[in-house]
């Protein structure tokens, strides 16, 4: 049954959404960087209404040192130390990560090469003995180039959000003393700008190299994808490695600055006289910036993979019906262009005036997305899809009807809403969640830890409930196909919410060059505002992070058991709830290592910035720099030591339990540290976040309570204050590598499945 | 084929073991009841050698103010105050416990009454439909009659325990004056006396409920056995509430008069000028003491159980062969004989002569009992089991060996040994991982949280690897049935165990009621040296009891899936997925909850104890007493009201989900549950323990490095007591409910399981 939009139109429809998301992004950029971060040489005559630093002013009152060209240098200068800082700490970063992918890539290589015994003749295909497919080492060697592809995309996705992100901060900054609303924009664009050039660009390269691959495969569709899956697994492994490395930097920094300077010398935050204040703005970028874009794409890769392997063995890969089968291509597409017309809601249509409505501005983009976005998936399907058609499960094909498909992904993105929406009232200081644990400070930094834990605790019941749904309606109507589809459903609005995403750690950049540059307080405060809407919109990215993370790798393992030709996972055996228990450890056992190293590593950076503040004379008194440089340093070789234990727990396990007990145990396993890390991700990031804003709630002291608890100082300040740092490692380092924990196991185990069910469980043969 | 144990030997060797483990108990008791606590009125004339007060004096240079009646008298006073109200409390919670057994009495009684609509006629058995069983009928009355068995065996078991130790504390206070060896022997003896009497009363209870029942059901041992499980359901349903609602009352107490008496008002623990002392000793005894006797006992009722339900559909059940059926019976007989020669290693063969021997005497019980029982569990083995049989396994009859069953109890019992000495090795201060938390107190709380929480986190993994290999051997030997006896073989011990746990809780209340009574600073440290033994020893406890808490829930699972007819548990498919998902949320719902409880509480404590140092003039300087009662009332009525919700939770999950989403999403949940509820347990226990042992640690300074974070005041110390602080309620309220969590939810699912085969999964049946 043919459907309305032909195979042409695909073909056409997907590179062009791809090319107009990039061209807006740089439109963007284009725009952010009239904000001139050169001092002028010559001084224009001074004049309120001189505008010779971008667009018109509408807020002219709120105007001030618009003209202190000090300051502009001043900016510039941190700006580059900053961008330094960051693009040293990557490059170094990718060496590390260099000799891992070329490692892996003959790992891959080899493993599936041998599946067939490196044979070159065509075999029987996997699900159609009838018909003849590519040799085994056809699809060794693409999903090789398919792995190095995604490896590559998910690095330059994280360098170019880093970039785009140290090029938005001092811009912001000076932005900020035309008034917050103006501001607020530079921070958001930015964040488009890299949210856009990220899913463009993600979806580009995944339509050329299906393209590319088709070449040699032809008809051989069960083949293709299966290659396919390496460019999830390359963009997974990245991810990992920006997540872990990224967050032990930003923290080891964060909370090494936190100690010294907030604790013990009793200095504001970012103030320069902190030797490790540049280490803990670089950090916002690597950790938040750059391992948020790797993992939000290796997010979007696998579920892409993942329903695009389902599909080449349902009807229509069987059929060969080219635009059914791109489906999650289009919706992205779709998405590209429903976050470009919300973008504008923000930018254009409207514009803030006053600090309380920029954290209304950011839901209304989520709202607004999400409503656009449904509509967008109905037309997708109606005219994508057949009305009818069949979806493998499990060895069977199922029936499923289009407008199911819809239902799939469209719960997949209001399950996304809600969890956002959850995340929101448990970390932001605006509800009852948060001014709890503020006023158990009252009682020191015991209670406001305990109260802090039970809430993250608690804020799990909901969004487990949503993904409960989703994955129930999804499963039921179009099995694995339907949770990679509302896997999907729940990231196509993915270009919106990584510019939600960034535009948090941009502001608090901007915050931190404000203070060393010396500006006035009234500037910081506007920042700080920006800064502190950006800190829940941040655990809500989280959130939609984790939850999408959760689908994803459900909708992988599910792809693996077929792949792998297992019809049950029966926990009922003793092969399979082994692997279910040891697999419900190992987010534990990862997060022990993560936490732990950053605790080794902001040991270190504290030892060093209490040695400079003892041995460097006049650093107290601002008269002597601090060395920032060692800083970064401690921060980079800690870092880049630390993230190996975790990533070789993470990249080994599968391969080990596959190889040595197979793919029973493995699929234990999979499901065992899906099921146990989603709880132990949401607690911790959501616990964090509202250590974080119980903190900021008693600073800005905005209510009669909060002021009960304040100042600055207090004591019930600074039981929040530890709180807070107890917080940082758990949001930023071991909650959001959970995330990448569940997905890359689970997408290795897919891409390596073909050489575990012929080779795997070496233990149990010979025994 | 006959097994060399006739049914008569069996008759009398089971309830011949349970007496003597009661008279050895009474002995035990005799002999502590010998040290005098009632101030002799004519005193004698003063000596060092007279002796009065008990045994002859091995170590009579240790001795001090042993003649002094004024402390004697003073010791009892304290002891009644802490014996009352401890009565008190329990004899409330037994209150409002005994509304809540006898509605689900009745609960029961409908739902397994409804299954065959009351019907008195007798039904073709479920297993074998040629023969005719008792009808649902039967089984409804003796499962409401074996819940209530159950249920007041378990608040005896608690009782019992609280009133011994009790009775001990001011003994082990006075015998502390004639030395450390004198005061350990009188503490071990007592923990003594409450693990023989429950272990022993435990076992003998349930000999005679089955010989009664029998009496009814003659040859109809698969209603008889399936009836009995009601015993295990009561037991834990108890344990639930001495678990949750002791939790809560200990810790509410304990934080509340440590926030205020050693962070505000800087006196020592247990000092008699804090309003809260009496409540704090209180709830070692209804946490600690009663809390931990009614979960283990709960542990196990309930493998007992479990394994005599499959025992019951094998080989043993259908022919008939009453020596092997009773196997689980004559090994926890084994246990006590083996435990009983166990302890006189620690109280007549060896004697206890410096601080430094304390650890290692306990640990030596450990082993001692171990590779006694080993050999125990051969001759039980040999004895009592046919060389070979067969054991039901999901629809099918698995072949099994004795040897094989010997192994499978041996794996149990020996995973318990490890996952004891891990736990000490992480929660002992005279290894490196807590002495690496004190070091991180040197940069404040933060860091000493982010270690601790990673220390917990760590120290899941060799437990889990231990716990999967026990799962592993005793599934792939025996099934389920192989899962229940690992439980049986690691709490075959258990007498042993209960001692060394019950030991720590009696010298803590003994240290407080030293420095109440005001005796010199010795008599305190040697306490203090019994105490933190026992932290040690009571994790370990904690260990052991969360261990056969994941076996003793996988076995009964299994016997649910068995019961309820199904035949897999698909990890693939939607209603057993949302299950699983949902499950593993479980325990941060009831942890949240639990916290929550502790956190309120002791803010509400805080206040009253702040509250009297304000109004009562001379509080501080120890003129004017403090108002003891209202701190004991608001302890028992928030434990009593916070207690509820959690429990809610717990017991109306299943009904809910059996009874809307049937028995695969019930086996979902219940899978979940246990993997992800495991985890958090031994975390949270652990992470406690170690935060507990390292403040310990700063405060003895008993080594170099030691010495450097000192002494008790200092900044290192007081990030170490906040630590200490937040882990109270982790390892004392919600790490151990959550064993009760997970076994409670099995236990019941597999009471009610004849009800949610026939009438189970509405929702689904509906739409």
């Amino acid at each position: 049954m043919a459907v309305l939009l032909s195979t042409l139109a695909t073909e056409i429809v997907i590179p062009v959404a791809a090319v107009i998301g990039i061209v807006f992004s740089l439109v963007q950029w284009f725009i952010v960087s009239r904000v001139k971060v050169t001092p002028e040489r010559h001084a224009p005559p001074a004049g309120p209404n001189s505008n010779k630093n971008g667009f018109n002013d509408y807020l002219i009152e709120e105007e001030e040192g618009l003209h202190d060209q000090n300051v502009v240098a001043k900016c510039a200068e941190i700006q580059n130390a900053i961008s330094e800082g960051a693009t040293s700490f990557l490059f170094t970063e990718y060496q590390y990560v260099g000799v891992f992918m070329v490692v892996f890539a003959i790992l891959i290589f080899l493993f599936l090469g041998s599946v067939e015994g490196f044979s070159t003749k065509s075999q029987p295909c996997t699900y159609d003995a009838q018909r003849t497919c590519k040799p085994a080492l056809a699809t060794a060697i693409f999903s090789t180039v398919a792995f190095v592809l995604g490896g590559v995309t998910s690095i330059l996705s994280g360098f170019l959000g880093m970039k785009i992100a140290t090029y938005a901060n001092a811009r912001t900054t000076l932005e900020a003393r035309k008034g917050v609303g103006k501001a607020f924009i530079v921070a958001f664009r930015s964040g488009a700008v890299m949210g856009f050039l990220l899913a463009a660009n993600g979806l580009l390269v995944l339509y050329i190299t299906i393209n590319v691959f088709k070449v040699y495969y032809g008809d051989d569709w069960e083949g293709l994808f299966e290659s396919i899956t390496g460019y999830g697994l390359g963009g997974s492994a990245m991810a990992l490695f920006g997540r872990v490395g990224g967050g032990i930097y930003t923290k080891a920094a964060d909370v090494g600055a936190d100690l010294v300077g907030k604790v013990e010398r009793n200095i504001p935050e970012d103030d320069p006289r902190n030797p490790a204040v540049i280490a803990d703005n670089v950090g916002d970028n690597v950790g938040d910036i750059a391992g948020m874009g790797s993992d939000l794409f290796g997010s979007y890769a696998e579920s892409s993979c993942a329903a695009l392997v389902v599909a080449s063995i349902s009807s229509f890969g069987i059929n060969h019906e080219f635009t059914s089968m791109l489906y999650p291509l289009l919706i992205s597409s779709m998405g590209i262009l429903i976050c470009l017309i919300t973008t504008l809601f923000a930018t254009d249509f409207f514009e803030i005036k006053a600090v309380k409505e920029i954290e209304p501005a950011l839901k209304k983009q989520l709202i607004i997305s999400t409503v656009l976005m449904t509509v967008g998936i109905a037309i997708i399907s109606w005219i994508a899809l057949p009305s009818s058609f069949t979806i493998y499960n499990f060895g069977v094909q199922k029936v499923v009807k289009n407008w199911q498909l819809f239902l799939c992904v469209a719960v997949g993105l209001w399950a996304g809403l809600i969890i956002g929406f959850v995340t929101e009232y448990y970390t932001s200081n605006a509800y009852s969640p948060v001014q709890d644990v503020a006023d158990s400070c009252r009682t020191g930094a015991a209670t406001n830890v305990i109260f802090g834990l039970a809430l993250g605790y608690k804020s799990v019941i909901i969004p487990i409930f949503a993904i409960a749904v989703s994955i129930f309606v999804s499963f039921s109507f179009a099995a694995m196909y339907g949770i990679a589809v509302a896997a999907l459903g729940m990231l196509s609005t993915i270009a919106t919410g990584l510019a939600i995403d960034a535009y948090g750690p941009i502001s608090d950049n901007a915050g931190g060059i404000a203070e060393m540059a010396g500006m006035s307080h009234r500037i910081r405060e506007r920042t700080d505002a920006l800064d502190a809407a950006g800190n829940t919109t941040a655990a809500i990215g989280k959130g939609f992070a984790i939850g999408s993370a959760a689908l994803v790798s459900l909708a992988l393992f599910g792809a693996f058991v077929s792949r792998a030709a297992i019809s049950t996972v029966d926990v009922l055996t003793p092969k399979v709830f082994i692997g279910l228990i040891v697999g419900a450890m190992l987010p534990y056992w990862f997060s022990a290592m993560t936490m732990k190293s950053v605790g080794s590593a902001a040991l270190k950076m504290v030892e060093e910035v209490r040695r400079q503040f003892n041995t460097i004379p006049g650093l107290m008194e601002g008269t002597a720099k601090p060395d920032y440089a060692t800083c970064v340093k401690i921060s980079t070789d800690a870092s880049i030591k630390e993230m190996i234990p975790p990533g070789a727990l993470v990249i080994l396990t599968p391969l080990i339990v596959g190889t040595l007990f197979g793919v029973e145990t493995l699929s234990g396993v999979l499901a065992g540290s899906l099921v146990s890390g989603v709880q132990v991700a949401i607690s911790a990031s959501n616990t964090g976040g509202a250590w974080d804003n119980a903190k900021k709630y008693i600073e800005a002291g905005a209510s009669e309570h909060a002021r009960t608890l304040g100042p600055k100082g207090s004591d019930p300040h600074k039981a929040a204050v530890i709180g807070d740092t107890i917080g940082d490692p758990l949001k930023d380092t071991s909650g959001p590598s959970l995330n990448i924990l569940i997905k890359l196991m689970a997408v290795e185990s897919l891409v390596f499945a073909p050489f575990f069910a012929t080779h795997g469980g070496l233990l149990f043969k010979i025994f």
